[in-house]
């Protein structure tokens, strides 16, 4: 029986109920956070080798490469060996960085701003350049443009990618877009995963020669269950589509091994990679190599990677678990909001009554409950229906998680409620 | 006896010898390369201790942080705080970074470029902007120039900075010029060490509020005698010159501890941090302070940093002195080359009769010693008198260094004896 069956005995009931659950909440003085998807310190238990690797004496590479040295551009053989099979990226196409990829993201859309991209030897500063931007979707993408001045045009993000005919058409008719985001495995912070058919799609229609499609597969290996979404190989889809240097491949170990001390990657195709070469030739003179051997040696090789993964989904699937039975028990028979069941990845979208996010967020917050800003998940932070939250389950402690989804569903049921004038706080 | 000197049958001879000597290291088939400023392996040995750093369940801070997790854009305070001591920047205003100072240069270059600095809300670009280059310098400051169509103005160098009335007179008749780049502390490559005065002087001259002194402290505490000079606190003096933020200071541990995985640092202004701080933040989500936190545990604190810098002086100083001893036997007496002494830092500066240093870098190379190409000091790789040579001795052996030395002594005289017309090669 949802909100709207209630009769107007039993909305007041439940206002009353709510309303008390509202102020009890406040008086437990709570300090809890869903904010961002950080691993708990549990998970990062679990790469704990890595404090001691690679271990004394070892500074030698396969190769003979001294580690510890200046040099390298490309990362570590090794480790780029073990994470081209993992994201199926040739591994000579495959590059280790440092310890972020938003880092070769945004040095990369940088770099196209100053100097373009190969296809067109123009830089893009100055010319209102643009990118889709499949939303809900990842705010930290978001930022590089704002900060860079890339108008952000929004498209809705289905379960397996946005609707590529209306890419298609926007890019048609508007050469000054130059990119789309894409998180192609467990959408932040949907948990869409594209399918073949839209990737192809978006890889073959016609567009811009400098337009890139920005693959961040930052949760490829983060599965949450039994259906094992394997990526997609999406540089020799790119090249099937006869148009190899559309995509760049981002990934890292940030989830994997530690969020603050992984390795990044970035597969390409060969211009892409010489372009990337050379303007990364002038900012450094090689990532951290110590940082690749260290990792190297902790997973030994991809199956290590895999064993992690299992472990880290141990950890992981209980606190997804938690928020769909909250949500299930406190919102499921109002009908007052809907949210994702993701396979994998580190969130679930929350959609509550159109015009109550920003509301839903601000009584959290007042009961001591840090929420994602509402209209995070949108360019320039603007969700126009108000109604997209984003949680983040991972890091706190099970019993924490619990109490601030309770307090999470308390909010909705209120904003909700206030809106259809049953009760003001 | 100069060269000037000799009589014709003398001259003769010394053409016979020189020919019969080159003749003889082509033999050899040597593969000597004193190319860049790469610490040795013995000198990499001193700080094995971070293979297995920071230990087994090592992942606080001092301040209960979790390093292994993502954030604190500032980077980690122990490592933050020894290196304030060292450096003379208080510890508020340095920030500790990835393993590449190189990478914070670049970066506030191009974030210039993109978006202005404090004082001049403007970006750079296509506002042909222009440095100053003390020359000569260092070849990837310059690299970093080209690459953003920034435009070098070359000024000599002297032993204790530029000409600063010069460097002021350049400055006051042209605005668009918005930088220099300072090498304060036993310059690459002359070993010039920047004095009070000179610094007070280019911190107080009249210059744009965009103007940026880039203070690249790359050596400040890589002595090679018992004179250590101390970093002047360049932040202060900056400040009493009521001109704050007219001056970024960068250093790193790539020669103390590793070149490819040490800690950087910036340090500068509140105005400037913030502005750093804002950029840095749409780039990632922070530096890896687990390497942070090796690097302290490793050091302990500033006298431990000072403790290895002694081990590195001892592994250093004979290899500068062979280099002394083979320039002074072997080109001593004929008068036709000067070089630095240099009191710290990684090179020693050749100059070789004008017009000659291509074709003994070309010499050399034909003979298996691999020379910085001939101009790698000056902007967009020209010498104008094509007389200054880079050496970099910490790398090879002492045995081959020697070998290399003597070879190049061969290749000096025998450019020098082809430009007499004394002989054709």
């Amino acid at each position: 029986m949802g909100l709207a069956d209630l009769d107007p005995q039993q909305l007041e009931a439940l206002a009353a109920r709510t309303t008390a659950a509202y102020a009890e909440l406040q008086d437990r003085k709570l300090s809890l956070d869903l904010t961002r998807g950080k691993p708990s310190a549990a998970q990062l238990d679990l790469s704990d080798e890595l404090l001691v690797l690679p271990g004394a004496g070892q500074s030698r590479a396969a190769d003979g490469t001294d580690v510890r040295n200046y040099g390298g551009q490309h990362g570590l053989r090794e480790i780029r060996e073990i994470f081209a099979e993992l994201l199926r990226v040739p591994v000579e196409q495959l590059l280790a960085g440092d310890n972020s990829s938003l880092s070769l993201m945004h040095d990369c859309v940088s770099w196209a701003v100053l100097h373009g991209v190969p296809g067109v030897d123009e830089p893009w500063f100055g010319r209102g350049v643009k990118f889709l931007c499949p939303v809900p979707g990842y705010d930290r993408h978001f930022s590089i443009c704002a900060h860079l001045g890339i108008e952000m045009i929004p498209v809705p993000l289905g379960e397996h990618g946005p609707d590529v005919a209306q890419v298609a058409e926007l890019v048609a008719a508007d050469p000054a877009i130059k990119g789309i985001w894409v998180v192609p495995t467990y959408a932040n912070p949907t948990g869409a995963v594209y399918d073949e058919a839209t990737t192809r799609a978006l890889l073959e229609m016609p567009a811009a020669p400098d337009f890139r499609v920005m693959w961040d597969n930052a949760y490829a290996l983060h599965h949450l269950t039994e259906t094992e979404h394997e990526p997609l190989d999406v540089l020799r889809l790119a090249e099937e589509a006869g148009n190899p240097d559309r995509v760049l491949v981002f990934a890292s170990t940030s989830k994997i091994s530690y969020a603050g001390a992984g390795v990044s990657f970035l597969g390409a195709s060969p211009a892409n990679l010489a372009w990337y070469l050379d303007h990364a030739g002038k900012r450094s003179i090689g990532p951290d190599k110590v940082n690749h051997l260290r990792h190297a040696r902790w997973f030994g090789d991809a199956e290590g990677v895999r064993a992690v993964m299992r472990r880290h989904r141990a950890l992981l699937e209980p606190k997804f678990a938690i928020v769909r039975s909250v949500l299930q028990q406190r919102l499921g028979e109002l009908g007052i909001a809907s949210w994702t069941e993701p396979e994998g990845g580190y969130f679930v979208s929350l959609d509550v009554p159109e015009g109550t996010a920003a509301r839903v967020v601000q009584l959290a917050k007042a009961a001591g409950i840090a929420l994602t800003p509402a209209g995070a998940s949108f360019p320039y932070g603007r969700d126009p229906r108000d109604a997209n939250i984003r949680i983040a389950p991972s890091f706190p402690a099970e019993a924490e998680l619990t109490e601030a989804m309770e307090g999470l569903a308390t909010c909705v049921v209120l904003a909700a409620l206030e809106q259809q004038g049953a009760v003001s706080v």
